[in-house]
């Protein structure tokens, strides 16, 4: 069994939506990187228990992104942001060593701290 | 009943997470402003049926939210994007009004481009 990068990701937004049970395992085996017989000796379950459980929690993940997309969305979110803050530190940049206008150069500042924040 | 504003934005998120009946319905209610009774004679249920399922598709709606805070977050980049593009328009205010620099201006512009794009 791989795992698979992109399951973290939808875990991070869908995590709260698998039950109680699916969501502990799989974290167990993604956020916290115990292996199989690690989380079967912990939940008192049998090995091929643990690996249906993440395999139904996997599917769970994908069908939720598959419907809403919202991954997706917020991914795209992230790369207009990155690429907004690359602009602002050229505008900076530009203006520091043009005529300097402190005007320009704090709404510059501005944009950085707002994606920043969006980015955390 | 009233009509919740909120539960037209949440719809737009999880919309696809209910069922197709739930769907249909609360679609029917929120988007294209049909009245209970509309909805009813269209279904071929009772109104208290279409009462029903609307009540129960907001529960939905509201549970997902409350889980996974996906509609919030994306609430939050609107406002910090709409924020961006106003420090981008001052930037070109200033730059314009100021010693004209063509970089700062294209970057401003890009800025404005990227976060339009992003708030579609």
């Amino acid at each position: 069994m791989e795992k698979n990068i992109e399951i973290s990701f939808l875990l991070d937004f869908y995590g709260d939506m698998l039950t109680e049970k699916q969501r502990e395992v799989i974290e167990y085996y993604y956020d916290d990187d115990l292996s199989l017989g690690e989380i079967a000796y912990n939940q008192g379950i049998t090995r091929q228990g643990v690996r249906d459980a993440i395999k139904r929690a996997e599917s769970s993940l994908f069908e939720m992104e598959e419907r809403l997309g919202l991954a997706a969305k917020f991914n795209r979110m992230q790369d207009g942001l990155r690429a907004v803050l690359s602009a602002a530190e050229k505008i900076e940049e530009y203006n520091r060593n043009f005529t300097f206008s402190r005007e320009i150069n704090n709404c510059a500042v501005e944009i950085k701290d707002i994606v920043k924040t969006l980015c955390e």
